[in-house]
């Protein structure tokens, strides 16, 4: 039996029922080249559970899972992955490759960012359109453009996860995502995001020292966030409550909310 | 300080953080009436905390939330949630309400059904557009409709939630919603959603029982799928490891998953 285990966003985002699968099972692998988990400390969580967890680099898990799987034959093996599990196409591939054979597996969720960061910015989430990663300058894209163009065009919210090699330790920071979609407005030109454009900045989501900071892309640009991980919000059209909580949450000015609120 | 804490999606789906938060509040509240939590033992939680915990119906929350304000102005207080916390407009109202009475606020995340549901399916959360909420039929509205024939148009996935009015233990279940459905087509006529839709049903996400179920609109509408909550998924394109994986853990058969496989 291979149960994957969420580990959420930061130390201690395990669930309890989470921690109970842990100490039930046998064995204890864990993937962190996915995310970045701010405050987690792997040896408090071993000694709590009184087992090891065995932390396996991106190559152990995508071209060599035969560890895994072999050990899930024949007992009770926990996969711990950062975030609520089967975000990452990694660990579908994985579960399917237990399910081909014949292991039976199981999912205990934990916290996204994918719902974290719009409660906190206080952005109702069924008004978000489709999410997309921007990529480190390295390997440039277009389609974070055009997803942020067509969610804009509904009036909705897009989030942006930012790109991570987290066995690099590189992490794209909020203002360098800001700067490549600028370039991307420079290339394109369809006035999808301009210095004008309001954009929120959700920083270390979860953790102590969490940062929610919004305004117009001009005034955020040239900001420091902090350590990562952070995303980036680019609000569609703000209901009154949103427009309330943008102010009061991501300190975004007035005038500029007011700019955003739909008729 | 007024700390929102999600229960996440069923019982021991609190994280780590989350007790640890209610362990150091002095006082805690929850509510329950804006989902259902299958398995959540309060009682149990009560025990573990060494502390009461004060559930708090609709109206004491939108109407009347002075005693959680007032207790948070002196005191720490824990408001227990389902799921994560902000999905709701009430807690963002809440909130809001709080910080401009000079109360300090704290989000605790937990499981959302927006992640878990995607999860289970082993659908791609970045390919899902807007999502919404099929209302009972006491309530018609053809805004699910028409969300769904947009993100049909752009090739991508559909969560619905279903309605629910936990106070008159009033669930909507998936079969009564995919009629729902049907009857906005035979309405509307747009081929939104036919007999020969692709579509999957999660039932009791994250619990013991979960259940997650695809196929044929025709296939589906007539079955039971035990007690609620319950959501529904439209499928847009297919990757083909989305395929594979609505093959395994949805029990579409083959032929129904590759119609919608993108080229």
């Amino acid at each position: 039996m291979l149960v994957f285990i969420g580990l959420g966003l930061t130390g201690n985002g395990i669930t309890l029922k989470g921690l109970e699968e842990l100490q039930k099972a046998e064995k204890a692998y864990a993937e962190l080249y996915t995310s970045l988990i701010p405050e987690l400390d792997l040896e408090k969580l071993e000694s709590k559970i009184e087992k090891n967890i065995k932390v396996l680099q991106r190559e152990d898990v995508e071209q060599n899972p035969q560890e895994v799987l072999e050990s899930a034959k024949k007992k009770k093996v926990a996969f711990l992955v950062p975030g609520d599990p089967m975000i990452a196409t990694t660990h579908v591939d994985l579960r399917l490759r237990a399910e081909e054979s014949g292991i039976e597996t199981k999912i205990i969720h934990s916290v996204s960012i994918e719902t974290a960061a719009p409660g906190l910015a206080g952005l109702q989430s069924y008004k978000f359109g489709r999410s997309a990663t921007l990529p480190f300058p390295d390997k440039p894209s277009e389609t974070p453009y055009e997803v942020l163009e067509k969610n804009q065009d509904m009036g909705l919210h897009t989030l942006f996860l930012l790109d991570i090699e987290a066995e690099e330790e590189k992490y794209l920071t909020a203002d360098q995502a800001i700067k490549t979609l600028l370039e991307l407005e420079n290339k394109l030109g369809r006035k999808v995001f301009t210095k004008d454009t309001l954009t929120v900045v959700v920083g270390r989501a979860g953790s102590s020292d969490s940062i929610v900071k919004g305004g117009k892309v001009k005034d955020l640009v040239e900001e420091d966030f902090g350590a990562p991980p952070q995303v980036l919000i680019v609000p569609g059209n703000l209901h009154f409550l949103e427009a309330e909580a943008l102010e009061e949450f991501a300190k975004v000015p007035k005038e500029v909310v007011q700019e955003n609120v739909e008729e």
